[in-house]
């Protein structure tokens, strides 16, 4: 049952050898005494073109039947094409029919489907161009961030989906129970629960990376975290993948350089290995993608600090819907403004005010502003937020103290500062804005194989 | 603030240079004028050993009152070293403490605490010696799946945690809502909820993975999975890591070919990579390990069918707990036997009775028994469960029919049968258990970062 991949094919082009492949009809066109097949097995955008042959037994009975979407095993010689568009095509020698779908109900036929009709049928959804091309750009980065890590020295940590800690405070945590509503009664509801008290779906790995920075070093979690927020809109999941890493005896400048890194590094590798993928983002999706990250790639980003972001949003002579003036948190159009107009590159933005940053970030000398960082790109805003983290006992408990966290709680936490406390930074990239930013897609429920949102989790 | 890793240091062994390092304290040891301390910053099990003399400006005031816990920064020149255990050393040129650790109140004294204590200090563990070293193999083992995914052309995907589908259908899901207890009233109390109706935490992968298997071909998931069962043991966790692969194209066979392949080349991986921690497991965890692994990297895999298994185990003249009859669900002690005792391999036991897998297990043509894969190890047992999957949709709606499943609910995965159908196969492998078997470690608890168990999810 041995079979070739389309992508293998198609990259090493044996001509003359014989072949099977195995994959799903895109196309069929006939033409006097033989057929044309488009076939697709999902290991690459291109389709390999199979020529069928009125000789073959089954031609009549079964290949003429073929419509998008059956199933097929075929095995045949590998010969150089005379067609436009591509290099080889295979002569079918024999086609096994696996598979059927009725042109009658299938779904995907040959015709531009909305992404957001796409939407209702996510079980089938991969099987298109743009959408298949989306899955495969994500696993390529996916792959890149842990190769990345791995190279320079990280470990992986899996940090925990169920959790009793809210690192962000919000109160946008998801209640995980073992008890059915009848049972969730009384003033402690919780005490009789899986875990004896409240627990819910991380929001962050961070303050658990923490943990192993301050015993590995160099470390990372990426995984899925939730936000139980009733935002219907292009931009938000309550489901989505994290990638946080967390660095012992490391200073915000260094976390930026990581940072930094790490994103340049990411678009090479979607330039370098999913060129083919891109083009049909560039070409369908989002004109000038490729020349927008080759920037991304070629670049320096600009570093500014808050106070002096302000001042070009201020002098900037534009009508902005949220007035600027030090002090506020940035808003989507301020952000794309410094990226897109002021600096036409990504621009990291440090040193926020104290009173629009979590407890956990690294009160500057100057006690107004935070060692924090976030990188804005164009198009997305921001896509990594980072800070150098409060080593300091007394100034972080006070801190946690003011944002009215129990100290008790967070014990934990705490020790970190009372043993062996260091300097250490991380950062959060949201890897969906990852995937927007790399293959231009506008909606973030098409990046991800199965969204989760408000009043709908199908599948 | 540019250091070296020790582990890159013991590596290379730039004898001559002038470095710094950043760690934290092992031990210190005073000789006359001047002390030994051994420094760990996690990047490896060994420590590297700084010599600091009564020179240093803070010999007296800081360096002397350095105890286990303390971070430091230190610069000095790496020499070769006189001390037996060790290769090279650093003479202190400048030692720069950081964070102090109280040894009145500082847990991780140095002596040996027993597993069970460390499990009430998870956010200090990962600072001991075994601990360290399961994060460093768990963190190789988990790239190393990636590696072999990626290299042999398979996309990872990454499925929901958040779903509305129970794939076991073992009533085990633990439920997610955005209510407060109050709220979780009447008779369609999720109706309100924040996905509309009943979601819970997944209990595998598989289902959607079967989706992008019939797109892309060759695919995997790799992520948290979650059991609501109130098992307290040390082979049980609420939340757990499963690799999933599914492959279209794929029977029995090819499934149980790449099972093989995964498990001997991550046990190469292991051995190769994580040479210093396994030796630390064999001589205080698990006496035998790296014998035990090198056999399962070099001995073929024991194929055996389940009726051949119930055979040798009728035969095997042993007084079992569980009686042995055609149609029993193996335990324990069946599985540790076969592979302990009657293959000394792991053993691969094939097509099960129908009757005790679930409904998406390919039927086999005698129509007792269904085309399944379990992978049993040593002192584990079960390391893999895996099947070809029904791919005929009558037989298939019909097995879900008797399994008391809502088809209409399930109208999606009977979907990728009725259009385009292939054969397909997969299997799942359990992380937690993987990495116990690699390291010895007799606890589950002991091998994932934070064990949610019941009545237990600090952090």
């Amino acid at each position: 049952m041995h079979t070739t991949s389309i992508v293998d094919l198609l990259r090493r082009q044996p001509v003359g050898e014989t072949v099977t492949i195995s994959g799903w009809v895109r196309t069929r066109r006939d033409s006097g005494s033989f057929s044309f097949l488009e076939i697709n097995d999902g290991s690459c955008l291109a389709n390999l073109q199979l020529i069928a042959e009125e000789q073959l037994v089954n031609y009549a009975s079964e290949v003429k039947k073929l419509t998008t979407g059956c199933s097929l095993r075929a095995h045949g010689l590998l010969v150089a094409s005379p067609a436009k568009g591509q290099t080889v095509e295979v002569r079918a020698e024999r086609i096994e029919v696996i598979g059927w779908a009725d042109p009658e109900t299938y779904p995907l036929q040959k015709k531009r489907h909305s992404f957001e009709f796409l939407r209702s049928i996510a079980h089938l959804r991969p099987r298109t161009n743009a959408l298949g091309a989306v899955a495969r750009v994500r696993s390529a980065l996916s792959f890149a961030i842990h190769r990345f890590f791995h190279e320079h020295g990280f470990l992986q940590v899996h940090t925990p989906v169920i959790t009793t800690s809210d690192c962000e405070g919000a109160g946008e945590m998801f209640t995980v129970t073992a008890l059915e509503p009848g049972q969730l009664q009384g003033p402690d509801p919780f005490n009789n629960d899986f875990f004896g008290r409240r627990a819910g779906l991380t929001v962050s790995g961070q303050l658990q990376a923490e943990i192993f920075a301050l015993s590995h070093g160099r470390v990372y979690t990426f995984g899925p975290t939730f936000r139980a927020e009733h935002s219907n809109t292009s931009r938000h999941l309550a489901e989505f993948w994290m990638l946080e890493p967390e660095m012992a005896f490391c200073d915000l400048a260094g976390n930026r350089d990581v940072a930094e890194s790490l994103i340049k590094f990411l678009v090479c590798v979607a330039l370098d290995e999913c060129g083919e993928d891109l083009a049909l983002f560039d070409q369908h999706v989002a004109k000038g993608l490729i020349d927008k990250l080759t920037q991304v790639r070629d670049r320096p980003f600009v570093h500014l600090p808050y106070t002096d972001a302000v001042t070009e949003l201020q002098r900037a002579g534009r009508q902005f819907e949220f007035p600027v003036q030090w002090g506020i948190d940035l808003q989507a159009e301020h952000e794309r403004f410094l990226c897109e107009e002021v600096a036409q590159a990504p621009v990291v933005v440090t040193n926020y005010p104290a009173d629009i940053k979590p407890f956990y970030m690294r009160l500057d000398d100057d006690g107004r502003t935070v060692a924090a960082m976030d990188i804005l790109v164009a198009g997305i805003g921001e896509l990594i937020g980072g800070s150098q983290r409060e080593e300091r006992y007394e100034v972080l408990a006070a801190r946690m103290a003011a944002a009215g966290l129990d100290l008790a709680q967070y014990g934990w936490y705490l020790d970190l500062r009372r043993y062996g406390s260091v300097p250490h930074s991380g950062f959060g990239l949201g890897f969906e804005r990852l995937v927007q930013f790399v293959t231009g897609m506008q909606n973030i429920r098409d990046v991800i194989p199965f969204p989760r949102t408000p009043g709908s989790a199908p599948c």
